[in-house]
């Protein structure tokens, strides 16, 4: 009787397979390095419980309280200094806007910018869930492979050249440039100026997803494009879920003021402001210095466990297969012979006790059916190994 | 160059111009009637405090860590509790949903069950910001008149009558059937079984706005209507704004499992989970017993600033107003002789130091436009005083 009174749009959230298999894994022996949590080891615990009780007691009219839509002025003026250790700068409070999660930042920024039918790009593959709130929207792709050195832009460039002699237009690239999920890819610094410039020889605008821009464990991180960039043409996605909590679901935006003028509009809609109490907890957290504190210890547990399974990989894995040596991040991505189709192997992987994610999900296209991505942040370094062992038995066996 | 980049849909979100002027008041000496703010002095601030203490100690791995997108499972289980506070019954965890104030339970809701052309009831006048979300979605509207009694049931069962005789279908009702926003009703017990009856004829949903259902200070509250539903049609929303917080931002969707999962499909691309920490602060808070602490003394607060709200009206309104007694809630609504333009006359009021919301922004085709919405769980009483008759005295010098 129910379906009849729901939205057209529906249609485009219809959960995936995959997802539904996944679920399975909740409660049973299974090691997942399906996930993408951040490992609780690294949450700094007693910090928050202590900026918590001193926000709470010192400022209840603001912690407790409504606060403006675009975010508290306290957060957003520490927002400006979180930019500037990315090398962001010339920006003020009112470029920054605070949301629920980076995942809000993404789902407003595909609401505000793309109609059905826009030209859309986004690397081969690109992050799961931006994808699945993309499809939403029903734009036409413009897919930019991804190589070890990030999105193919010599491809990226044939594309927009093409688009512009069938008097299309490209509207918005989005572009994970540092420890690319899944890829592990990084864009070195003459592709991001180059990036930058293709924006505005070919007018588009770029929503850069930096959710592992603090991340970067091995070697320098170039600078975010938002720091490159003099057009305003760049979008940035920010959270705090990597380098203080994700329980938090905070996240930011950092922008042109036009385009935090819609945000708010759309924000007051959706659900009137980002709660105060973690605006708060997050502002101090900057202020007291405990993400920077933060940061080298989350680095070096992360590179570690990189490490635990980068080896179990090499020394299990068949010949043949390719993987990702990501710089930073939570996961590595591997290649498979194309023999191989990782979707219908899960449930078999499922049984003996490992899960992953069958890397097509991060393809707009669905293809990469010979992929997956594997978690190394949230396991532990001995199911890591087991994991990994249990999993490259599998893929020899079928290999065989 | 900004504006080609838009979508399309981004027209339906443009800021009222009263909303523009209201920001005006900022910062200034003007006394606001305008807001919809808790008293801050009803926040249990020391409660609080001590239960993020606790929940961020004792179950970090919860508080600070991703959880499920429909809610934590301790939050979920006393959902149902704080229901049964409310007469509801008959449900379990997996009938409830947390979401990011119940302005997120309006959005989703909204945007998963209305489809541009749909037949939507809202009652004259209702709560702005649903409006705001309902036209972004551009259905077609049934107004349904408030009487003083709540909406006027003959008029919508004449709508329905008349509807199905052309062969359409409503889809749904948006009604605050207790303390009504902005209007100040409660509908009686017979109207709400009516109600029900009517729903089930006529095959419509119900999205029952509750968010001042705790908030009845005078006479006993008839029960929601989603206790009265047996057909699971009723979309329950409530919210911890009024009760606890609303810094926290955490509202609520009691509804039928096939609704829930679709809110969950739909909140995965949104922004993945209502943020933990604010969950875990209210499961805490419902199992401490502290929420029941706090309603004697939330209703106690309003209803002595209600009293003085209707007293400063009565002594220094013109005659010929009329306005609402609400038994609960936290707003007055004014209707003015007809001369008056409330929408014109916002500019002097602030100029002469207060504030107040003109009605019409509450009827969905901007009828109404002699009424006001006037606040009272903000400003101190004092405030109170001085604001209505400030106001007073520009209505009599118009009228004069």
């Amino acid at each position: 009787m129910f379906e009849k009174f729901l939205s057209h749009d529906v249609q485009y959230l219809r959960s995936s397979e995959i997802r539904d298999l996944l679920k399975l894994t909740e409660g049973k022996n299974v090691i997942s390095l399906a996930g993408g949590l951040p490992d609780p080891s690294t949450f700094p615990v007693e910090d928050i419980k202590r900026i918590a009780e001193d926000v709470i007691s010192s400022k209840p009219e603001i912690s407790l309280q409504y606060t403006p839509t675009p975010g508290i002025t306290e957060f957003r003026e520490q927002l400006v200094k979180l930019a500037s250790l990315r090398g962001i700068s010339g920006i003020d409070p009112a470029n920054t806007f605070a949301t629920v999660g980076s995942q809000e930042a993404l789902y407003m920024t595909f609401n505000l910018l793309v109609d059905p039918g826009d030209y859309v790009a986004v690397e081969k593959p690109t992050y799961l869930t931006a994808l699945n709130v993309l499809r939403a929207r029903r734009p036409n792709y413009v897919g930019v492979p991804l190589t070890p050195e990030g999105p193919d832009l010599d491809s990226f460039e044939s594309s927009l050249r093409r688009l512009k002699a069938e008097g299309k237009r490209l509207k918005l690239f989005y572009v994970i440039p540092t420890a690319q999920n899944p890829g592990g890819t990084t864009m070195n610094l003459n592709d991001r100026k180059r990036l930058i410039e293709l924006a505005e020889e070919y007018d588009f605008l770029i929503a850069e997803d930096d959710a592992y821009g603090f991340l970067v464990f091995e070697g320098d991180s170039p600078p975010p494009l938002k720091a490159l960039d003099r057009s305003e043409r760049v979008i940035y996605l920010g959270t705090f879920s990597k380098i203080l909590s994700p329980g938090l679901r905070l996240g930011y935006v950092i922008a042109s003021k036009e385009f935090i003028n819609e945000l708010e509009l759309l924000k007051q809609n959706l659900d009137l402001h980002t709660p105060s109490l973690t605006q708060m907890i997050a502002a101090e957290a900057i202020k007291r210095g405990v993400i920077e504190r933060q940061i080298p210890i989350i680095r070096k547990t992360y590179k570690e466990k990189r490490d635990v399974m980068l080896q179990a990989i090499e020394e299990s894995f068949p010949k043949d297969a390719k993987w990702s040596r990501p710089v930073g991040g939570m996961f590595v991505f591997v290649w498979l012979s194309e023999k191989f189709d990782t979707v219908r192997l899960l449930e078999e992987a499922m049984r003996r006790g490992v899960a992953y994610v069958p890397g097509s999900s991060f393809f707009y296209d669905y293809s990469g059916r010979n992929t997956m991505r594997l978690n190394f942040s949230f396991p532990s370094k001995d199911e890591l190994r087991r994991g990994v062992e249990i999993l490259g038995k599998l893929l020899k066996e079928v290999s065989a």
